[in-house]
């Protein structure tokens, strides 16, 4: 098991089985040694955690913990096309859209759901530049979507 | 004519002239071999084909329409700064913002207009990372905006 | 002082100590040649220079100013990394998010004020491809969030 997954074993998470897409695109593409991800939302086994908008139907620790399970998503994604994990070198940027209520204005302490899985799972190479953007409404009523772009080992 | 270009034609679709940005941009830029759109609204010959909010002022059906007049614009760009579009290797992102009410949350199925055309156009090379969000509105009330990374051949 | 720092100054402004992040994450990270930045809000000395949601508590003009402020954020989020400016070789892509009324169609108008300032400050570099937005809120109820992408000299 690599040290990447192995630590998210001891952090209690298993890492799921990729997300499939909602229609026409691929779960990440690499170009280079960069790997963008789709959009990934807060499923577990196809349904979701939590649904509804922040600020109305979810509290900001529902959300974060929802922004968790996407980045989660997300490292399955960038295994999707990378294989092993451990081939990571760099977590480079992260966008979290929140789905919110015009009055709603903690966008970040629940993407920080995902920043700080990545941060605990990958270590120093984990941390990243991030936008956090509070959006009207999300694909199947998710409260929240979160994109990665990470850089990998060129020989891998 | 290129292949792609051919492919265009055979489809029914006529590559516009690219869409004059709205302000202080250009169309598209490239830095080594990646190529980053502007977001590009659904028009043709400088008008919206459709306007408004999806869920209230459009159908999935009507927006999902505009946004493969989004990808058209967008192709229009990448041929604005690459010339050749059989120089393209690879459609590696799709970002695509959908004008939304709180309640519309099928952004997926809106966004495939631009993923659909996207494969038809490039084939395999077509496939893509994507997210897609519903925001609470869009530059000159378009209902959808569009924005796309492609990897082009280094030597181009 | 640089020569990209000598015209921030001709031109009035004076760059900010970069904006501490306001969770986990750095202000900018780079891969490659390619800086991406964090989303940056407009804060001046740790305080919002402009709040709320554009065409209901802001006009165009004042959030414009704002995206100037984030703007001048983002180049020192560059500068946190790069050390020196004069080592930008292109401004690739901006993305402005704006805080909007479902009514509120003029976010080009807006990012306007960051796109004139990267043409100011980086001259001919300073030409960028650029999405703008309108979403539901903001982190603090900023009007507007900025971020960028920069492709460095890759010696530097």
């Amino acid at each position: 098991m690599s040290g990447v997954e192995g630590r998210l074993q001891s952090l209690g998470f298993e890492l799921p089985v990729v997300a499939a897409p909602l229609a026409a695109y691929v779960p990440a593409m690499r170009s280079g040694n960069l790997i963008f991800t789709s959009g990934q939302l807060p499923t577990r086994n196809g349904e979701l955690v939590a649904a509804g908008i922040v600020g109305k139907d979810l509290t900001v620790e529902e959300a974060k913990a929802a922004a968790e399970v996407c980045a989660l998503n997300a490292i399955a994604a960038v295994k999707s096309v990378l294989g092993n994990l451990d081939n990571v070198r760099r977590v480079v940027k992260v966008v979290g859209f929140v789905a919110s209520t015009p009055e709603f204005t903690q966008q970040p302490a629940v993407v920080n759901g995902a920043s700080e899985l990545l941060l605990a799972v990958f270590g120093d190479i984990g941390k990243h530049a991030r936008s956090a953007v509070g959006v009207a409404a999300l694909p199947i009523n998710a409260p929240v979507e979160v994109e990665l772009i990470v850089e990998v080992d060129h020989m891998a």
